[in-house]
């Protein structure tokens, strides 16, 4: 392996020595995405694009199994719109991109490029709702948003980012925030069972939470260098938008109502947690359920008789199965520099058939999690490497959750905290006395913020670990991206 | 039936007698789209966006089967990019959005919300391109673009409106061209078999091309006002662009050469022919395909013991062969009610179930576009129904192709000629000179464009009927949307 290895340092940076250059690399020699000429905005390629339309598929399969509807709002966003919900516009309007000219002509009122759409979304609701008969109402749109950015990095910060946002009305708070929470575990089912991200959910601090919202939820990811990614978040709006924008109902006494509101997203920042999550020296490792090539065949003394019959005999069996499959009979290319490719591209398994395999019934399979190579019979191919790209899924969660874990630390005052922050960068849990104040010293002090108070609760002591003061939540700390 | 129809006048303007405001009363009553506070920016409603949906379903799996990929590039585009190609930004810069702000400061460049994205995505095949090795590019993307826009018509002409736009690269002119008449093939396709709507396919002429193409062929529809909508254009671009924005790849003689390219796109725009072409005096009228809901179960008397159970046990069955179903048990509302209901939203098929349905062993379907019902048998409804839905959609198809051909006109001069676009609006067919000044006249006299060249031509005579000159092509002229 020592040979190969070599030949990979010469393309990608060592992760352990510069992961930020690493990540560089990675994404732009697997092709995934390109930097634009506009500053801070970047070009998602096909290979990217493809792992964001399964990422897309899942959502949008469980969105509607959920009873939610597509729909699209404008663009642009007058000014006076995105003013009406205070929180909101101090949070957004030092962001945003803003149109003043339609072809020659000035335009009265500024126009914002969303950056996320509420406050468009609400003018309407308050135009359309009149009766608590037409409640829930279950919206989301897929769609890009611009969030002016100083300092960007491809898929975890951009200028211009695609996503999707639900965008809820309900009757009462119950069912409001029985619709966040129930979001916001759709996005887990995503990271787990799609994404093979092991992730922990719970509620931001009020100073994290999104800008307008009653509560935010969220789901937190740890990456490969012991930073955190905030991979979905779901809000209980409850009625401050719908107050500022006037929305009402009659409701089932005949009195008129302000509905409970939620929104909910989630954005091509997954894909670079995906990267950040799975990925190793060779580059990316793609999760079998999100990866556009699940497999590729690859044909070892193709111009001898027989061999590339069997082979697209082997793919069309797979195809039979659902499994993406990319046959590279690319004669310019050798197997060994297809192997590297691949590798480098993160395809979850790499079959290779030559004329020795096909005399014994044979394929070599071999994983790039684990860059293990076995020999499997050629009968049942189909289900033989369905199952396997299971227990590929299977194998990269719990590495990855073993990873976390490794990587979570409680200790036992803040000089503890400080110093292990450094030396071993990771999830740290730590009781909090849940003041504001508090937490900004936390970050000013280290760059550190609390991730969020999870769900699962536990009592590691009784007085907050930073300040003193009786302790309130049990919280996750992290740098983050 | 004189009943029902009073009823929907109220609603719905007769479209004979006022087909603008039909066409408004019918997209906002059936919950298709909304106005939006920023004028000309329209809200796709959920119903609406169904439709959009089906239509996507249906062009994405034709792209990728013919070897495309979807990518995304930059939402903003630097105005000094857009000023490449002299005739592209002659075309578009009167009618752009400009970002001239980035939160509070004002930006070194303008950016201009993308009206098309030629420019953007040549700026990156500029970088990308190396070798004839890596053609064709085949890439596509869905996205929303904005062209400001004085007097807009939703779906018809909005300053915002979804699309899909491919672009291409290819070593040879002749690929180019090979690729700009297959994807104009999958609109006409897409335009038949999934919306019933018959086109006239050929090339613009060079007035109507677009800004910076070499060729721009066209699919055009006939709407029941005898007016034109343009649905779908594929761009034969040929080196224009790629010399303006210095593409090259190095040749198989090793000479670094242009590509020669292609572009093509379709819109939200065909929901709105979609209306005008099936529509009627009850509201839309929806082909199969593309309807969100292709049947609605209706129970009669469904308090009775067994129908409600029978109804989702049809459902059920209907659902097994792929078919969309909604069954509105909804007891607030008469089936009467419902009947007026999801005839003016446009569903194909309405199936009544009730009690005497039952013993009979038999359901009620009436066709929304025959208006006629009859009884079947409940053994194999699912077959029935599938079957019955092909039916229509070939019925809807062929009635709308009559009506085209009864709307479509020869004529023996230019007097008649103008006549007749009054008196009975449609296409006209008619020689012509292939003069750019002739056809400026043509349209400062009547308001009338040529809408194409079609492919199949015609000889009606050897002179042009509208300047005496010889005539050099048949085209298809008419008012337009």
């Amino acid at each position: 392996m020592a040979k190969k290895d070599q030949e990979f340092v010469k393309d990608i940076t060592n992760m352990d020595e510069d992961f930020p250059q690493w990540y560089t690399d990675v994404i732009t020699k697997t092709d995934l995405v390109d930097y634009s000429p506009v500053k801070g905005f970047m070009v998602i390629k096909p290979y990217g694009y493809a792992i964001w339309e399964n990422i897309q598929a899942f959502l949008d399969r469980r969105f509607k199994e959920t009873g939610h509807q597509n729909c699209y709002f404008p663009l642009l966003i007058p000014e006076s719109l995105l003013n009406k919900e205070k929180e909101h516009v101090e949070g957004f309007a030092p962001e945003v991109a803003w149109v003043t000219h339609g072809g020659s002509e000035k335009l009265a009122e500024r126009l914002c490029v969303r950056p996320t759409s509420e406050t468009i979304i609400c003018s309407m609701y308050s135009k359309w709702l009149t009766s608590y008969r037409e409640l829930p109402y279950l919206y989301n749109q897929w769609c890009s948003v611009v969030r002016w950015e100083k300092s960007t990095r491809p898929f975890l910060r951009t200028s211009e980012f695609l996503w999707q946002e639900g965008h809820t009305l309900h009757e009462t708070a119950e069912e409001a925030q029985a619709e966040t929470l129930q979001m916001l575990a759709i996005y887990k089912e995503m990271a787990e069972d799609l994404l093979a991200i092991p992730v922990v959910d719970g509620r931001k601090s009020d100073r994290e939470r999104f800008a307008g919202a009653a509560a935010t939820y969220t789901i937190e990811a740890l990456m490969h260098d012991g930073k955190a990614l905030q991979s979905g978040t779901s809000h209980n709006l409850a009625q401050h938008f719908t107050k500022a924008f006037d929305i009402t109902f009659q409701g089932r006494t005949g009195e008129l109502e302000y509905p409970h509101h939620t929104s909910w997203g989630a954005s091509t920042r997954l894909i670079g947690g995906i990267i950040m999550v799975h990925g190793d020296n060779r580059g990316l490792v793609l999760p079998p359920r999100v990866a556009p090539t699940q497999v590729v065949i690859i044909p070892i003394a193709q111009n001898k008789e027989g061999v590339l019959d069997k082979a697209y005999e082997i793919k069309k069996e797979l195809e039979a199965k659902g499994i993406r499959v990319t046959l590279d009979d690319d004669t310019n290319y050798s197997p060994g520099w297809k192997f590297n490719q691949y590798e480098m591209k993160g395809v979850p398994l790499r079959l290779e058939i030559g004329p020795r395999d096909i005399e014994n019934n044979v394929a070599m399979i071999a994983r790039r999690d684990t860059l293990s190579k076995d020999s499997y019979s050629l009968d049942n191919i189909g289900d033989t490497v369905k199952n396997l790209l299971d227990t590929v899924h299977t194998d990269m969660l719990e590495r990855a959750r073993a990873h976390r874990d490794s990587k979570t630390f409680t200790f036992k005052d803040y000089e503890e905290f400080k110093r292990k922050m450094i030396e071993t960068p990771g999830f740290a849990k730590g009781m909090w006395c849940g003041e504001e104040e508090c937490e900004a010293k936390i970050k000013e002090d280290t760059g550190v913020t609390i991730r969020c108070i999870p769900f699962v609760q536990e009592n590691l002591g009784e007085t907050c670990q930073f300040c003193g003061k009786p302790a309130k939540h049990m919280v996750y700390l992290a740098k983050a991206y």
